[in-house]
Formats: structure tokens, C-alpha cells, sequence
């Protein structure tokens, strides 16, 4: 059984005037931070700003690149060529990677965001491209990836260090998919029920999907909660404190992936 | 006198659909390349294949940054505040570098663009953000900045490394600054009066400004010469061969600053 | 003495996932709402929800276009030139109105937002810049200009409505100007004490300046409030209540000016 | 068989610095600009500018609106809901009408432009979305869409004005769909040829597709012509001729639409 874990949340994702978030709330909660690189979410302040919180907490330091789509939050797919999928990502992980030298600490991670992430679960295209973009870039960080995707796969192969990501507060399909975000549903807001289903995932490996039937994952290295929901902070806390009594270390993803 | 200078053009400013300059046909004539950084222009694909391009030319590469402004080419002056433009300066050279990885080549040098040159030049605190900017992410890198200005003399206390740097085909103000695009006159196209100009300028330190008087330079390293007007590419060789011709060696800026 | 006023608050500043105000709560208050045009805030989607709720509300729609600067939400001074602001406006107000279309309302009322009102009270290339994009596009509707400014004035002249706005929520400086957000104390919080100040504003046309004596105003037609702030319904609700309580009528502005 | 047709061209698609096409030089062989609206190309200054020169030249003004995406020219797909896209439009056909209003000419048409009018000759949602913007806004204004596409007639059931259109220069799938901008061969570029197909198009409403069978149309209004290649003078000249020597009276769509 796994005894080590990561919690990671996507942080970092105001921009200008507008705020989004309680990054500063839920930091005492996670091990890993995805931080907005400024297409979908951020700007170079507010990443400035996070990389120093997140460095300042103790918590490790993600690169967290989306699609150019600021109106839709990254959320709505884009048919972009695979040579734009690279391009954009380095652009991105670079501008990120800038700010941790700036705050002298280093990135620990990427995880894409979003519309990207979920169409890089199967999109092979898009896979590829972000292994290359990855690999030239920063070939020691870690990728994190939907749990028994094919892009942990490929990622793999390909000699990555892959996180295999699971989500507590989301639904899922029998196929180990996340329900969509549309669907009624598709994300759990009730702390202990989410809690609970963190432990298990991490104890078991094992989700009952939408259809009832258990989804069961080969390994499970970082758990995602959510940052910008009403009860965001509580839930963090929950999943945390439910880990900890359960007897699993929660530590960054870079110590044992 | 000096013996060596480098000649540096602004590079990779297409957008998109959009394309500006004759990259191409200009790289045979230039030893460093100032990429821009998607902020003024550029995008991800560009910056990739200016890098890749610049590699395969044997031209150094710098990052470009300038003002968030694409509607306005980063031509437009900005009231940004300190943090604003260090941090936007940070995430602007890192996503550059990120492409100098993925090329296997390195960041020679940075310069600021447009409005963002002109303000740095006087500007304490934009050019205080500057030298902030390229301390904590690139230290080893060039700064080029106007010769004789502000900027230069800080970041040489800073302990930076500096070039200095003249432009042969803009007109100058008594006081050694560089006469407004907007001004008639302010943009020089016969490609031998500017080739006589730039070997007068490496040579003898001095260029005639509008007032007819002499303006002197302490210190000459690199020769600005612009890529997306009619006849930049003759000009451009123009340049390289009056310089060649007067036993002016044209190296990179990093090989002797 | 003015026996009616008019209220208005800026409406609509919400961008994609990104929200901000509390508009709905805010609509009781107000008789007037300046909706974002897409440049410093607000979306196609938020103009049109904010237009139909304006309408079912009773509440005057108006545009308010600012600065293309979504990450300084139009509050960073920018360098336009004229034929810019002018081509800027026209475009901003023709979007809006089309979402009146849609709602079959009417456009009420044009209010330049931020760094561009201040730009605008005393800049006369940016005046005469909003009064062409206002008499080519809108010549029937009402222009929002700080009280007693060459705005206000040059307009006038120019035969258009003008609504003299006052600010029950800033700081002013003694020539009638407004103590720049930057300035502590430029902005109050103090319910009872915005109330206060609105009404004396309505029936003497006076306000205190920070140094201790009145700034008299020829005219007041519109007080403005604001909808982003925490205590933002408690004080637009105060706001009207004590201006009805003195017998004022607070309606439109289209309705007296 | 049709004696009129109009020949439509788009136009207005610089972007600040950015400059694409040949407009002026165009203008004389066309009856109708499509001005691009600032979303996937134009900003105010260029809608201004091409509203004027059409007018001028006695050319009929369209609003030109696409998707979002300045980085991809419109040209990509992006999945946008119903709403999204209604709003989407209402926005740039208002913003376009203004200057319309500015220059003292008119909105004659609305055309759909690149992966969003591709989408809407299939996509129901999306029709209907293009249908409620225009109906709401514009509903005098003519309507272009592909001839024979389920959009053209899902329009004209809802009592729009339709001008049906066909493509001199690009190649046609058997069903009657354009053939991928990213295949081989999907633009022709012989000057002679397009306009030979031109004049058929028109006076035998037919096309030889990709497959060598003809597709026939049951209307054509309207022939667009494309202005932003190398020959696209000598192109669009070539059709407007041909045309007037068969006899075809070429006039804007909305003289006999």
C-alpha cells in the first residue's frame, strides 16, 4: 500500500484587478502548488507573488500551462497543431521556471490545465507534445497526469518522472475519465465524503465511479483539491487531516515519484 | 579605438497571421538577435523558430521584452509601477530562455523594447526594475542599453554586464538620445550615409546629431540596425561590409563585453 | 436647489471565470449603470446579462468604455493619441449598444472609465476625442463628466447633454478634482459619512477637499457610487436613502439633464 | 440565369503595427468589404480607416466577426456555447455599425468569418446563435452564407435576408463544402481559371468539385474573392471582368437580395 502522497491545488490564478482564490488559506494544506503561467489564469505579478507564498510555506512549486484563452479560463477546447501545443507550453514553463529562480527555489512539477489536461488524457497529438516540451525544457520535473492515462504512459516511456494524479472532489466514469465539469454532479462538495474517498484512493487505490462500480488505479502519487471553490479551504483541510490519522505521509511529489 | 562590435537587429516580431521583418534575409549581416517575447510581438511559434534560426545563422540570441501592448507594438509609453516592470521583464526573458533550452543554445544578452528602452533610459525606477530583473534571472547575460545613459551606468555599478549601445540609422539629440520616430527625419534609409555613420560611430566614438554638433560616446559595442523597413537587409549588409572594410571585427557582444 | 439626482455605479466589470461586484444587490440603489465595454472589463456574455438585468431592474443603461488594458482594469495611464481614443470610444459604445438593442432598451448615458476620465477631465485632445466618438455614434445621449471640469465644459459647448458627476466616495483636492486612488484616504468607507456627504453635494453643492474647505460645484446631476468594494450595498443603499429622506428625487439622468 | 451577383472580398485585417492585404488596391473589383471586427483581426483604428475607404469607393460595408482567437487569425476551431457565440457576434456587428454610423453609411451585411463560418454551415447551435445575433440587431441586414449550407437555410426560414455564396478560388468538396484550407490544392491561384469558375458559378450555378462531378447550387448572390495573397489584384480584377463580359451586372447583394 501506497504510505506516501501528494496534495497539489491549482494556485495563482488572479490576474490583474480580478482575484480568484484563497491561495493563502489553503497553502498550510498541500504539498504542491500548480501555478497559473499567465494564458488562461495569472500574470507575471500575481506569479511573482505565488512562487514567494508557496516558497515561504513550504510547498513545492508547479509550472500549471493552459490554453491562450483568458475569456474561457482554459476550459474551452482549442484545436491547436502539436508544434503550438510545444511552443506554448515552453513559453509558459519558461516564464514560470524565471520566477522560482527569482525566489530561489526551483519547479518541482507541470501539470497542464484544464481543457488541455483532459485532452491530453487521450490526445495523442497533444501528448506528445507536452513529453517534448517537457523533456527540452525540464527534463527532471516532474509530470503530473491523470491517473492511468495515456499520457502517464507515454510519459513514462518516454523515461519521465510521472505523478499519477487523482482527484478527490471530482466524479468519475467507469473508464477512470473525469465526469465533465458541466455535468450536475460532477464536482463533491461535502469535505467528509471527499476526505474519505482521498484515504481511500490513496489506502486502495480504488474510486466508486459514477456508475457505482469501483475505478481502480496501478498507482496513485498526488491528490488534486480544488482552490477556488466557497469551501475550498475547509475541504483542503479535511483531506489533509483524514490522510494524516490514516497514517500517510503527505509530502511533495518529488521526494518519492 | 575599438577593434570589435557587435550589430544587433530586432528579430522574431511576426504574430500569428501577422508577419513583420525579413528575418531571413537579414541574419548574414547581424551578430545578435532581440527576440521579441509575446508581449509587443511575437508569439510561441515565432520566438521557437527565431531561436532555432539564430542558432543555425551562428547569431546570438537576446530576449526582447518590452511593454504588454500588442495593439500598440510596445511603442506606446505605459505608466507600469517598479514591480510591474520587473516582473513583467522576468516572465518575458524566461519564456525566451526556455526556447534558447529547447534550440540547445544560450541567452547572450537582453535588451528592452521600444517605449520600455526609451523610459529605461532615464527612468530610475524602471531601470532599477531592470537591473533587478536581469540580476536575479540571468546575471551572466549582456544588458544593452543606450550608450551614455542612466541604464548603462547603473547596471554597470550593478555589476553587470553592459554594451553600449548606438544606433546608425536614428537621428540623435544633442544630449545623445535618440530623436522621436515621430519626428520627421527621426529614421535614416540611405544605406551609405548609415554604413558611414556606424563605422564613424565603432571608429571615432562620435556621431553628428541634428544640431550639427558632435555627440561622443565613452564606449561603442554594438551597432542597432532595424529589420522591417524597405531596405533593411541592403542596409544591414551595408553596415557589415563598411565595418569589415574599415578592419572592424563584428563578433557577438558577450566575446568582448 | 437641485431637487432630483441621479445615482450610478459601474456595473458589469466581471470577465470570463473572473467576477467581480455585486450587481445585482447593487441595482435597487442606483437609477444609472455604467456598464463595462470589454476593454478594461467586462465580456459579451456580461454586457449582455448586465444590460437585461439593468432593464428588469428600471435601471438607465450606459456605456462605459476605458483604456485597452484588461490587466490594469483601465486604471494605468496609457499614451493614445487622439484618432485612438476616438476609434477606441466609437467601438466600445457601438458593442454596448448593440446589447441595448438586444434588450430592447435604449442607450442612456456614456461614461469614460478610469485612468481615461482623469485623462479626460483636464487632457483636451482626449476631450475632444470622446466628444467626436459621442456625437458621431450617440449625439442624443448624456455624457458623464466630473463636475465643474473643461470636460464638462468643452462638451456643453459642443451642444451635448452633460451630467455634472460628483463622488460621494473620494477624497477631493481643493481645485475639484479627485484624490488619486493611490492616496490613502481616497476612497471612503464610512456609510454614514458618504451619505452625508452625497446629500450636501445634491442640495448645497459643496463638498469638503482634504484641505479642510468646500469645493463649490455650478451643477450636480449624477453622484456616483461604488460596487466592488466590501461594504459597496450598505453604502449604496445609505446613499439613496438619505438623499430621498431630504426630499431628493433620485432618477436618471436622461430624465432632467 | 442570375444576371446580378456581387463580389465580396475580406478587408480591414491589419492589427495595430501588423499590416495584411491589399485593400485599397482591391477595392475597385469588389461591391462588398467584409471588415474584420477586432476579435480575430482590425482594431478600432483599422474598422475606421476601411468603413471610410469603402465608403468611399462606393463599396457596400459588412460586419466580419469570428471567433476570439487574434493569435490563430479565426481560423481555429474553438468550442464556444450557443450563448458565447450569439454574444460574441452582437458584439462585433455593434462595434462594426458604429463606425458605419461614424463614416454616415450603412451596415449592409454580416458575414461569418473563417472556423466560425465553417462551423455554421453544419453546426445547429451555432446557427441559430448566428441567426438570434443578427435577427436581434441587424435584422434588415443581408446574411452571407455558403450556398446551399444549412445555415443559409435556416436563415431564410426565419425571414432573414440571404445572399448565398460561393468561392471562386477555393476547391469544393462533393457535397459542396470547402475543401480544408490545410489541404494541398484547396486555393487555386490561377488568375484565368478562378475567374472562369467565377462566371460559371454564376451563370450555370455549378462548380466541378475535387472529385471531378459538379456540385450544383440552387442560388449564388455573392462570389468572394480573397485579398490577402500575392496575386489577389490581379485575381479579384480577372473575376470582375469576366464577369462583365458575360453580361453579369456586378452590384452589392443588398440591391437584389
Amino acid at each position: 500500500m501506497t504510505s506516501k502522497v501528494d496534495i497539489n491545488c491549482d494556485m495563482g490564478e488572479s490576474f490583474g484587478h480580478f482575484k480568484v482564490g484563497h491561495d493563502e488559506e489553503i497553502m498550510p494544506f498541500i504539498t504542491s502548488a500548480n501555478i497559473a503561467c499567465g494564458f488562461h489564469a495569472g500574470d507575471p505579478m500575481v506569479m511573482a507573488r505565488t512562487v514567494r507564498l508557496a516558497k515561504k510555506k513550504g510547498v513545492a512549486v508547479g509550472a500549471h500551462p493552459g490554453f491562450p484563452d483568458l475569456a474561457g479560463f482554459g476550459r474551452r477546447n482549442m484545436e491547436l497543431s502539436k508544434e503550438e501545443v510545444t511552443d506554448t507550453l515552453i513559453y509558459q514553463i519558461g516564464a514560470l521556471e524565471a520566477f522560482t529562480k527569482a525566489a530561489d527555489t526551483v519547479l518541482q512539477h507541470i501539470k497542464p490545465h484544464g481543457a488541455l489536461y483532459n485532452a491530453a488524457a487521450k490526445n495523442e497529438a497533444y501528448i506528445e507534445a507536452i513529453v517534448e516540451a517537457v523533456c527540452v525544457v525540464n527534463p527532471k520535473s516532474v509530470l503530473f497526469a491523470l491517473a492511468g492515462s495515456r499520457m502517464a504512459k507515454i510519459a513514462e516511456e518516454a523515461g519521465m518522472h510521472v505523478a499519477h494524479e487523482v482527484f478527490a472532489d471530482r466524479a468519475y466514469t467507469p473508464d477512470g475519465s473525469l465526469v465533465s465539469r458541466n455535468t450536475a454532479g460532477a464536482i463533491l462538495e461535502d469535505a467528509k465524503l471527499v476526505a474519505k474517498r482521498a484515504v481511500r484512493m490513496v489506502k486502495e487505490r480504488r474510486i466508486v465511479a459514477i456508475n457505482g462500480h469501483d475505478v481502480e488505479f496501478d498507482e496513485v502519487h498526488t491528490i488534486c483539491v480544488h482552490g477556488d471553490t466557497l469551501g475550498a479551504v475547509d475541504l483542503a483541510r479535511a483531506v489533509k487531516e483524514a490522510l494524516l490519522t490514516a497514517k500517510v505521509e503527505v509530502v511533495p511529489a518529488s521526494t518519492f515519484v
